[in-house]
């Protein structure tokens, strides 16, 4: 919309699709952007492309790594790279202090290692707006997996939603915009007292093993292990379960397949199921994120 | 519920996993189960297979054909059968005048021959209560083709429907309950002020030309040439087109490939999506059709 | 929105706060309007006024008379006139037969003198677009109403409708919308098959007996005296019915009173709801009337 | 449900037709009700009444006020009350300290008073889980008063809800559910992603001069002069605000009138608008406080 981040040169290190649709977002915005790891990628207009993230972090004001993080090495994904992309104790000691990170999350090690370097890392996914809008795509990924892995229609099913965060209410509302019947898990009074006013029938977690038996599609996404043995022994056999909850899930799944019941975990959706929309996300909520950090550091290094 | 169907006699001539789901339904009601092309099938108890359609026949009161009709020669598809199953002449001169014959739909020759022999043909997919049940599995199977074709979410695009009938005011609907933007397409006056009351942005058709520019994601309904190649060309070359209408669907797909236009026929959707609920549904329909033609028969052979 | 009434002359004769709503948007249109009957009202730019009808009858192109008719004897009620209107023989005989006459709905006696005439009269009540568009504030009128008259909150109460037709799918609709479960009741197996699809309980209205007992609030759109003794006996004391249907109503008012159930006619609510929406639905719909009359007028006079 | 009050004696003092809901489904679940204040009620079988306070004290484990609690010299509503109630000193003083006191909420003299005796006392309507509860009587009250202070129909009208908070979600979601155009309005990023998911238009506060101007009923929840001058310039005069914020509101109430603006302060709706809700909602969440109170003090006296 605006142009709030002329003059701003960022990096866009890795990722996959979404980068490829918050590219030109971001230019639309003024923004001045590096691509590392786009060797492949279709024509950016307008792109710098540098291979290098050692000098790429030279050139820019800001880095933006993936949603997905980096794994236990310090690999980013780049769907679009040509050469490995690693950012590890070497990349951060070169990065200015004044370049303000952007990561989806971080591990220990390599925020230890930054702070200690004084550079600032902001972890996008653990951002609750950034997670609130991302549960978007995440609700239409679990549906359409809904919709491949039961006979049955959603609308009239019976569904059951464990968990009511920032994933939880959006599948709910949208089961219920589809027709489904849905009851809502939860531990929390307030929350349970919201599933009553959205029209869901509201059950204490202290409940669930009462209440599960009717349920005939159920989505979890608590991160424990919540379907365990116990609770499983009381899930219909021909129902479907969907585990969004981060690996390994909630679901004792081995136990599940023992008895039959469909169980599948679903991988990290957004950047799969539409990465247009996920791409224009981000665009939404970076700039402001951007603009707060640059700000920030500014106003630190001239006091 | 009741056991409305006591004492009668059904054959359940080929046919899908929708049969599977609509036989012990049909049992519940004290219905007796003839399978005509059923060897393949898993144990279904209570149920009397016989192979020969002609044999058959005889031996029940009605005669149960799938919702998919049959091909120009009369082949009956049976996904469990062993051999094939063939209505033609000389089993329509076999069937004795007092069993009506229900089938999806019927080709004229067939309902031609059948008038003659005074056999009652009742086509099932052409029932009002029928369309409307199956068109929820349809609108279900063509809003997870979207999830499948776009790279955006349903949630906050802008959706069209065209065609404001029994399946396209579900599919508006449901898209509606996921949060799309959703225009409908319609040409009579009722039908435009019915989308005003259900919050969908009502076109008329001569106006379909200025407003398609805007849509992600298309539905066709009509069974006419309503996308040609004048509309397509003001088609947006990233939105998806999912075609319902009966075959050969509404678009021109030659035309639209050349445009890079993803364009998609949905087939016959509700026995693939959600087999168990279609067979519901045709399990909740069946009985009053069948005791209606059943008191009708009787009451015109006691005159 | 566009100039389509330019050059054309209406008289606006009676009627309420609807038609000074109505009357800017057809001038907006490029109507030239004479207003019969607002001698009263507040500043009127633009309009010329005149006060006898039979004056105003040669000077237009088109008489729009109020939806709500007249009485037996003819008489127009005028919110804002000084003097009587009346719609007799007199006036009609007064009316050059290519001025097209239109009113909510008309007396038998005054259609038949029209026909004599050569008049033509569209009864603009009486066409699906205008009953559905006007459902809209009904059905918020006896929202309204029932909140008034209930103890209990629509959300979360069980609601009943009697007849799904244009009025009773607008108020299901609504109702569901706050949060309420609502039971949808009618005769026809394709409208039960869409409440179905709508997320409504269907029941049939012959099993009307057996499950009115539950319903809190109770809505009845039948023009029939469908709530008699025997039904009323089976509903809940402390239940709430408003009856929208024609008067006098479907219900037997007294029978309710004496077993303590409160029971209300809605009257003719759009007018007093909400004029202003009523009467931009009015401006909506009339161009094209108005259009198709004089075209189909002017055609058949110079044939 | 469940007998889980078996034993308990409950004093109800004072209140309104809540309190008559309430009382019974508090019996249902085994309790003894004293009743204080209820001298002019229909009447109540199984209750015992007590006219004075001092009095009741000494004969129950739990006292009861009502929601709206007490005026500032303790003075408690009781609409079938004979006498004058009070809550002073010498009550407190008077109250054993096993017997735990809930009242909606409580002046700070009174609670610090009740402190340095050591009585329990629970502010009920402070809690979430009762605010959101009571939160859906509250957005039908004040859906109620804009379908009567309106001459438009909420549906397809331009809604503005000031706060997202526990009222303004549930006025939000029901003025959805009816057809608006819902703006939301807030502060918090995760807020305006939560609404934006939810299908409402997100606005920050920070842009709320230049969005105002567009909508035509406006609903407040801040408990700020949020409406102040400089914001009601921008405000449509023909428009409606009402403002639910605790009194006084956050509209400058005299300037509306100035310009011409409706604008309306909604009064401690629940009670009114559908006591019989609110009384049962009552009677949902007090058990389990009860309960937790009585434990918990009995655990710290046996220890």
């Amino acid at each position: 919309m605006s142009a709030g981040l002329k003059g701003i040169r960022l990096a866009v290190v890795g990722g996959d699709d979404r980068e490829l649709y918050l590219i030109p977002e971001l230019q639309k915005q003024g923004a001045y952007i590096v691509g590392v790891g786009y060797e492949k990628a279709p024509p950016l207009p307008g792109v710098t492309l540098i291979s290098s993230l050692l000098e790429a972090v030279n050139e820019v004001d800001v880095l933006l790594f993936p949603m997905f993080g980096t794994d236990e090495r310090g690999n980013v994904k780049g769907k679009y790279a040509d050469l490995p992309i690693i950012l590890n104790k070497d990349v951060i000691q070169a990065i200015p202090t004044r370049v303000p990170l952007f990561i989806g999350w971080a591990w220990p090690a390599l925020k230890s290692i930054a702070e200690m370097k004084g550079i600032r890392i902001v972890e996008t996914a653990l951002l609750n707006e950034v997670a609130i809008l991302n549960s978007i795509p995440s609700a239409e990924g679990v549906i359409q997996m809904a919709m491949e892995l039961t006979l049955i229609t959603i609308h009239g099913s019976q569904c059951m939603v464990l968990g009511l965060g920032r994933t939880g209410w959006t599948i709910a509302h949208m089961l219920k915009g589809i027709g489904a019947n849905v009851t809502g898990v939860a531990r929390k009074a307030p929350d349970l007292a919201r599933a009553v006013e959205m029209g869901l029938k509201a059950v204490h977690f202290s409940e669930l093993e009462e209440e599960i038996g009717s349920a005939e599609i159920i989505f979890n996404t608590v991160p424990y292990p919540i379907l365990d043995r116990v609770i499983l022994e009381k899930v219909a056999r021909d129902a479907v379960i969907i585990d969004l909850a981060s690996i390994p899930g909630g679901t004792d799944f081995e136990y599940a397949q023992m008895l039959g019941i469909k169980a599948k975990l679903a991988p990290g959706l957004p950047g799969i199921v539409a990465p247009k929309t996920t791409g224009k996300i981000l665009a939404q909520v970076y700039p402001q994120l951007i603009l707060r950090q640059l700000t920030t550091i500014n106003t630190s290094i001239d006091s």
